[in-house]
């Protein structure tokens, strides 16, 4: 019988692995040259943190791989790093602030499986713990445009303010019990349409007149209704600091609503151009509390690896782990062969030596298979006469070396390496 | 209410996730330095293929988180990286002979919880799957002794045969079917000492001539008994190869048997000088026959991630992922402050700017405390003036440089890193 994968879940066979350790790899270099530092936490949470207020609560049990242990006790898979973020924190007052962490890692959800969404997935968060203001929000804003742009891709920050959406919600007559349902349905504007967005709100028994503002959506029309509203002060610097630092992806977006209640201030959120959502966050400084410690001010943003890797699958090419690929040939090389190998990796080369005793021919066909640049031929000549000949692969060229120069024959390789 | 991690999991705060993700990222790079690629695997497995046999069979459900999703299909937590990689042979023929691959992830037992026992741990595994004798077994032994010697331990990795220790213990007159018996209480030999392991044999009805060979530990002796024996050869030149590559860590060992029933022939575990073992391996030509896969050699090796953690923790010394801390005094220098940054991280240098808005001396203190190596203190002049000192804040020396000459600083800071 064949086995499968959980459904959902999937493999990355080295080709893929490959491409997702590199994006992985390549977003913490940026997290930390903002000096965020990591941190690590279990995969198995207790039921109750995982469904604690201000989350998801108890109905997230539905959404969640939730079950107990042979104790009885409730547990749960998490499934977001931030949960388990705010319970660190309530937990270690002693923790410098700032307190900037990062985290790259799987995360999971009871959806229902369809294209492009699974239930292993993996998350790659900052977050800035115990600064108020824009700034630490801007910083989060810079990360994502870092990550974005490094990584070659077309791509817009949306930014908005939850505080001055709320503001002009109330100016333009919806009542403030009322907000948390509007937003709920403003942030379906994507998928529903104005006219959904339209309806559903008529339904709830919402004054729509917000809808006309969000089509304008100007930064300006927007200030002359609020220009009380001190939030105004922190969107407006956001947005400038922006633009002096160059950065033409970010853009004010006024539908930008971003329906999880937890948000405080500033929001933004990522996507590729014509593409997809890759990434959100904002500023949400009631939440840390809710989890026992004391209230803290909080920022943060969260990068979905997965899509980013199925964005980025197609375009990048990565090539194999192996620099050099050492073909011994009859018994009496090997030992030499493995020395050679031994001696190339502390020069900093990766070395792989055929394990298969296979003859040349078929050694050179999974070298080509592999994609590996470089070859030595080692036979009893070689040996012999202690030395060796590094092929490149591509261009065909040989140089010649004596045992006792892997040194120098690393530099030839990494010299010419794609 | 305080929330804590899920009994036998931890968190791994700032100080000790770096000193986890120093020791993966060595070992990646030795495991790459041979060739070996990445495979990523899920973490929730089907219960059928956990409790296939070859492996754990039906009563590895006591051992495991085990659960049920909402489609009542049964589930586990892998318990190892073995049984995934045996279900991603058998399911992708195609793979390239060797596949030489990679894992390093977490894995989870239900274990009874104790000092240095997590129910949460990562293991960080090499696997050569396809190809037969003693050449891919060497290059196991050769990959723990690079691991060990980089990270700076003393170590032991003690050898021996699956295939020879069974000869013996024919020849020393234990019958064909007590041999798993026997070996597993020679297994226990460690910890219930020769003593006890006579007492258990002798219950068992089992000869127990071969503890007086397992003392005396002679490879010759051994090799007397057993002369006819093939495997013989293999153990012999795996021990030749371990001597001609200058690895006076490897020693024979006969009274390593492991326990594991899937073994086959080499057999090898890795220990600190006078502590815990940190890893272990062998050969296992059948047990991916045994996962709906052709019959298929494989040999590989399995580090604890956790145990090396444990025993590196206290020496291991890592410095904060910021390099230069930028103190921008008085709001009008924060729009200069994050050009600055950025300039510094596009040279390469981790550059971390304050977001509380603090005062120089408070500012001082936290990268202090943060054992940030340079500062640079932006105020009205330095904005005005367009210009920066980099402060080394061991020895106090300051360099002066303009705005645009943020390169040259880089190299100041690159310079005289610590």
């Amino acid at each position: 019988m064949k086995f499968q994968t959980v459904r959902g879940m999937r493999d990355f066979l080295p080709e893929q692995a490959k491409k997702k350790q590199f994006i992985e790899d390549f977003i913490r270099k940026v997290f930390e040259s903002y000096g965020f530092e990591p941190l690590q936490t279990p995969i198995v949470e207790d039921f109750e943190l995982l469904a604690a207020k201000g989350s998801g609560g108890e109905a997230i049990k539905e959404e969640i791989y939730y079950f107990k242990d042979k104790g009885e006790r409730e547990l749960g898979l998490r499934y977001d790093l931030t949960v388990p973020l705010a319970r660190v924190v309530a937990s270690n007052p002693m923790l410098a602030r700032p307190f900037k962490r990062y985290q790259i890692s799987p995360v999971y959800r009871y959806d229902r499986p369809q294209a492009k969404r699974y239930r292993e997935f993996t998350q790659a968060d900052v977050d800035i713990v115990g600064a108020l203001g824009v700034y630490a929000d801007f910083e989060c804003v810079q990360v994502a445009v870092d990550v974005m742009r490094g990584l070659g891709l077309d791509f817009k920050v949306r930014v908005n303010n939850r505080k001055t959406l709320e503001a002009l919600a109330i100016e333009m007559g919806i009542s403030k019990e009322n907000i948390v349902d509007a937003f709920r349905s403003l942030d379906k504007l994507d998928k529903i349409g104005r006219g959904g967005v339209e309806k559903e709100l008529k339904e709830k028994g919402i004054e729509t007149r917000i809808l006309g503002q969000i089509e304008a959506n100007s930064f300006e029309e927007m200030k002359h209704y609020i220009k009380n509203e001190p939030a105004l002060a922190e969107l407006e610097e956001l947005l400038e600091l922006s633009k002096k630092n160059g950065y033409l992806e970010v853009e004010f977006d006024l539908s930008l609503a971003r329906g999880l209640e937890y948000y405080t201030g500033t929001v933004f959120e990522i996507a590729i151009s014509d593409g997809p959502s890759v990434g959100a966050g904002g500023r949400y400084d009631k939440l840390i509390g809710l989890y026992g410690g004391q209230e803290t001010p909080a920022t943060g943003i969260s990068f979905g690896v997965d899509r980013l890797f199925d964005a980025l699958e197609g375009s990048l090419v990565i090539g194999p782990n192996t620099d050099v690929f050492i073909i011994p040939i009859g018994a009496g090389s090997f030992a030499e062969g493995f020395l050679l190998a031994s001696a190339f990796r502390k020069a900093r080369v990766n070395a792989e030596i055929d394990l298969m005793g296979r003859n040349v021919k078929k050694n050179f066909e999974y070298a080509n298979k592999r994609g590996i640049s470089f070859a030595i031929v080692l036979g009893e000549d070689e040996v012999r006469g202690k030395k060796f000949k590094v092929k490149d692969l591509v261009s065909g060229e040989e140089r010649g070396f004596s045992f006792g120069e892997e040194a120098r024959a690393a530099l030839f390789v990494k010299g010419r390496e794609r």
